[in-house]
């Protein structure tokens, strides 16, 4: 992926340009997703153009700000530890769920797991913002951390001049894993275009350190949750599919080879996305 | 206007229902603007379904409060005060300005205009967030709160299953006189297809109370700072060579008419609000 590579890096660095940036703020998370687009940003701009924030709150995994400093310390760039947790705490989200601490951490987990377990179609239901009061209420509450986050990014990179570099890959702008108004609101995407598989291959190929590679990808926002336990399929299955949906000319070419109850599953998926994209419908030009 | 007022309504409703939304959240901030989508809103959904947030801070203008209540109560619908100034402070913006309260109301006004004026092309500096550090730390300043807006809506919306209306109109949305990521991040905007002007003409119809439409519209985030002064223009001289520019066919037809001064600051501003719409730049589709 050398000339991907090389692409990614000229359209960050033309982008830059162009807007008369000075420089970019990224939100280093430790994992995978935000380790390449740094790679790719310090590539482009040079370390002292480049800010990490690490934003993590209550319920981040305990791994979370050592992986995010290791990040830090291979991308050679200045950041700031700036906890996201009074901010949270002060909307009143934490007083909605039981105090962290006080449980150990796999009780944590076992209860994360089955207030997402609750409801039927936990993925759907969060798409379409369904599945009854007390799921609606979970959503509100973990989606504001994200929200937080964005404004946090903003807000350092706007005193400095700089853009804000998201971190959202095609798997998950597809399929709505991500939150509106929040991690997908940015100035610069570098890896929209990329499969989560795909962003993985570059991963290797930028010598990302191996511990963060080999972590299992999740969005950090209740305790042991995953993304492919979130959404229910693999991403190498999921990638799979969505790549023999996309397929231009004779549609879905090969589709025909993957088993079919998964690609309903995603089909369903897919189609369900729509939900999470709802944006400023109105009346112009109609 | 009363053709136009059905077919915003029938929006409202066609796209509440196509979303299986249960109602709608709206910030209501003692403008024209807000009123008028909250009474379409209302008319559209029932004021049973409609939900009020007053979301004031420290440096908001002291009628606010008085003069959303006074929508509120003319709309009919339930609502609540919940105050954005604790968590602006817990970012440490209130720290980058003089305490509120200390300074007569005068004070803070002329300090604000001076502030604004500080730099040689205000809005056009505010547009790229340029025009200096000094400059660049109050945009960030500011912007945090409809921010934060954005956030507290999106929480109490979606605890409801609710949709956010939005409240940005053609004349704001075309010069770029809004936040990004703030009050332009909604699902649903009933009047962004009107000129500014035009909302005057449709609060007259729908008989928005009088202390309303002759309030000086005003983003009301920092002290004396009206939407007129921070752009530079009239709202009737901006719509009717925005009017002008926008014509289909014969390009620009009339714009010759127009004093050429204004014509030129116009187009200035169009071209800078680029700037403002930098969003997610990415390599899809390329």
């Amino acid at each position: 992926m050398t000339a991907e590579k090389d692409r990614i890096i000229d359209f960050i660095k033309s982008s830059i340009d162009h807007y008369g940036f000075e420089g970019a703020v990224i939100g280093i998370s430790g994992g995978v997703d935000s380790a390449v687009a740094g790679k790719l940003l310090v590539d482009a701009v040079g370390r002292n153009r480049v800010y990490g924030l690490l934003l993590p709150e209550r319920d981040s995994a305990k791994t979370t700000i050592a992986d995010s400093k290791l990040v830090c310390d291979f991308l050679g760039i200045n950041y700031s530890l700036k906890p996201i947790t009074p901010l949270v705490r002060r909307l009143g989200v934490y007083r909605m769920k039981p105090p962290a601490g006080i449980f150990p951490r796999s009780m944590q987990e076992r209860y994360a797991a089955d207030v997402w377990k609750s409801t039927e179609e936990p993925y759907l239901n969060d798409l379409k913002t369904s599945g009854g009061d007390a799921n609606r209420r979970n959503l509100a509450y973990y989606r504001t951390k994200h929200r937080f986050r964005m404004i946090r990014l903003y807000f350092e990179a706007e005193k400095r001049g700089y853009a804000v570099i998201g971190t959202t890959n095609l798997t998950e702008f597809l399929t709505g894993f991500y939150i509106k108004w929040g991690d997908d609101s940015t100035d610069i995407e570098p890896i929209m275009h990329l499969y989560k598989t795909e962003v993985f291959e570059l991963a290797r190929e930028l010598r990302i350190p191996q511990k963060i590679i080999d972590k299992k990808p999740s969005p950090d926002i209740a305790p042991g949750i995953t993304d492919e336990f979130a959404m229910g399929i693999s991403y190498s299955r999921l990638d799979s599919i969505l790549k023999k949906i996309r397929v231009a000319g004779s549609p879905d070419a090969g589709i025909e080879d993957e088993p079919e109850e998964e690609v309903r599953r995603v089909r369903e998926i897919l189609k369900t996305a729509e939900y999470r994209n709802i944006r400023n419908l109105n009346l112009l030009d109609k």
